[in-house]
């Protein structure tokens, strides 16, 4: 069950002026199924994005590279049930002519699509199922239409996600919508993770590229590690610029820092909402790593927490066997590490000091806050200024029976 | 359910002379459970061991290594039920008692006992418990007792494992016997594992830390990663010399070629059994990876499928859904990969090629395979000679009870 998270209230989804979201049934995987998304993007809208770094990158990822460095993107068309991936040269084909097809509604070029594909990989898309359904999805475009997207860009996620902020950017407000879809953080490499930002923002298009960058850092790269991704995961974000602010030009001005703070917070909220949604999730974990050398080696010993399977299953039973914490963090990588020298801490609990369980530490304490829904690990190092926070989730039976069953 | 493994019959382990080995009930975790074992050594027995790399290093290892470059050990002394490990200077304190108690009972310094433990982590040993076992174990010494020390020695082990071998070097009958304790290859930092394998060759000193860590490489070196291992893992192999054979002196003998050869059978035998005693394994799988640049890149991408929590549920669920393991493939961090240029073979069916699924693959040949308890991953990566095997098992709901319920 998703931890402390319901699918957000539709009307708290503002429209972002520029952008329109139209769904339709393809069929793709399940008849009936609401499964193809289109955005549509008025012209002049800015575009940067994300992409995993897996050598297996699937076919639309192919694509998006390419149209973006092409120029303006006029729309972008999302599917679930199968993730065009491991498809070789005709799945660049399919993606192709789903490019071509959404480019004809649209009125514009196939290079100002962007296609993204999502589901079981090694089969072909079905593309003409995709291009009957286009029309469909184009007939529903509509600005309100953002909890609907939410909805249909679901896998295996048991919530939709989706948040709104905003902000006030010289003297005019501006807003940001954003909508994902992933529940695979129990392992970064589960399942294919992908968000749709948009903001009505004026911002130049050189800016662009560092702003999805410095935001992606904060959010879902901190649930997701670079190298152990999907075939497709990809965040984009997409800036209007019809909210009447003066174009955004120097990533040094306030105006620039106001924006990342609002386009972060929805980015965050999305992030934390993949692990609230993990897989077989009970449990919600913050892995805060504090007061290491350099930012690296925080996220590294972070991340080893976040990803043991033997951590995650103590946590699923409540069980503060908080020596595989330990475990985790001898085995991170860090080789100069004096384990003598850290501090261990569960919630507010000193568990762990001087190489060995803390003189105060009782089973007790441990299990109290193991019994909470939410809850924070704490790593001190002691040995400098950096830190690192990495979002996770348990690990269940239900994670087995999720990706057991997967695809039957 | 372990894969193919049955306990070895106690008469197929054969006595090594020079090595008696005792047992007793300390009672550590539970009361009446055989969880102490002795095993004696005679004098110019020639030891040598390789440990964990994990920064969290148990007491008991910390011991062991100072006590190897000390000098001639004429003991061995492993509890299960408490690992000592995350014990800080308490740790380190009981591990001495442990050792000062077996020397008295011996008749030798304190530092020519090895100690070893294995069980939970973070909690004192109850050092009081195995003090008092020791003479029992002590009284308990016997040249045939290599299976009740298999058996005393298993943790979350469902079957006891032990090996045996026959050489004939410079004419003489050499033997070889070794058991293992391991049921966490799942992830290689599941649970510890530990290893003694004893010869009664007549072997130089010198050569012993060569020997051992060849024999690891081609073992258990392929079911455990370096740098994500337990805090007490060992392996430790023992030469008492007594087979009456010429001293092995040199590593390019024929001699040591088939010594080596013999103690790699036997360790290769306990390696694959952790395997196929993984927790809540149902499937053995061999990744096989070939023609690669090197093995260190053989190894990195065989490492990326066999801890791919997506590909081990696939097979528990003998589902063919191979997508997951080019995604695998993919995210193993080798940034030059040509995804084009290698196949993919499950068992013999060649699944993927020319970076899509192979045209002559059926989904009814795949899932054949899947239905085997015992599984070759093959993948062929065309850009050398290089190549590496790693051994793992599937996985299952039973892991995570295992684990989640361990300690409880």
């Amino acid at each position: 069950m998703p931890v402390n998270l319901t699918a957000p209230d539709p009307a708290s989804l503002l429209p972002v002026a520029g952008v329109r979201l139209g769904i339709a049934s393809a069929g793709i995987k399940k008849p009936g199924r609401r499964d193809l998304t289109l955005i549509e993007l008025s012209p002049g809208s800015r575009v940067a994005g994300v992409f995993t770094q897996n050598r297996f990158c699937a076919a639309p990822v192919t694509l998006c590279k390419a149209h973006l460095a092409h120029g303006a993107i006029r729309a972008l068309v999302i599917n679930t049930g199968n993730a065009n991936a491991g498809t070789g040269e005709e799945g660049l084909r399919h993606a192709r002519q789903t490019c071509e097809a959404a480019a004809g509604l649209v009125g514009c070029d196939a290079e100002a699509i962007l296609p993204f594909s999502t589901g079981v990989i090694l089969e072909p898309l079905p593309v003409d199922k995709v291009l009957s359904a286009l029309p469909v999805a184009h007939g529903d475009l509509a600005p309100t239409h953002w909890s609907e997207a939410a909805h249909a860009i679901m896998t295996t996620d048991i919530v939709a996600k989706g948040a709104s902020r905003q902000a006030s950017i010289g003297g005019k407000t501006v807003t940001v919508t954003g909508i994902a879809k992933g529940s695979g953080m129990i392992h970064p490499n589960m399942a294919t993770m992908l968000s749709y930002v948009a903001t009505d923002a004026a911002v130049a298009t050189g800016l662009m590229p560092q702003l999805v960058k410095e935001v992606a850092d904060v959010s879902f790269n901190c649930v997701t590690v670079d190298g152990d991704t999907s075939t497709n995961d990809s965040f984009v974000l997409i800036a209007t610029g019809q909210a009447g602010n003066s174009e955004i030009v120097a990533a040094s001005s306030a105006d620039y820092a106001a924006l990342k703070a609002a386009v972060s917070e929805v980015a965050v909220e999305l992030a934390q909402a993949m692990a609230r949604d993990g897989e077989g999730a009970t449990k919600f974990m913050t892995i805060q790593v504090e007061h290491g050398r350099d930012h690296a080696e925080c996220k590294q010993i972070a991340y080893a927490i976040a990803r043991s399977p033997l951590v995650k299953t103590a946590f699923f039973a409540s069980d503060p066997n908080l020596g595989r914490i330990l475990a985790a963090i001898g085995y991170a990588g860090i080789t100069d590490l004096d384990v003598n020298a850290l501090k261990l801490y569960l919630g507010d609990v000193l568990v762990a000091e001087n190489g060995g369980r803390a003189a105060s530490y009782t089973e007790a304490r441990g299990a109290a806050v193991m019994r909470e829904a939410e809850i924070t690990v704490r790593v001190v190092l002691e040995r400098g200024s950096a830190n690192a926070t990495v979002w996770t989730c348990d690990f269940s039976y239900d994670y087995v029976k999720i990706n057991a069953e997967y695809r039957s």
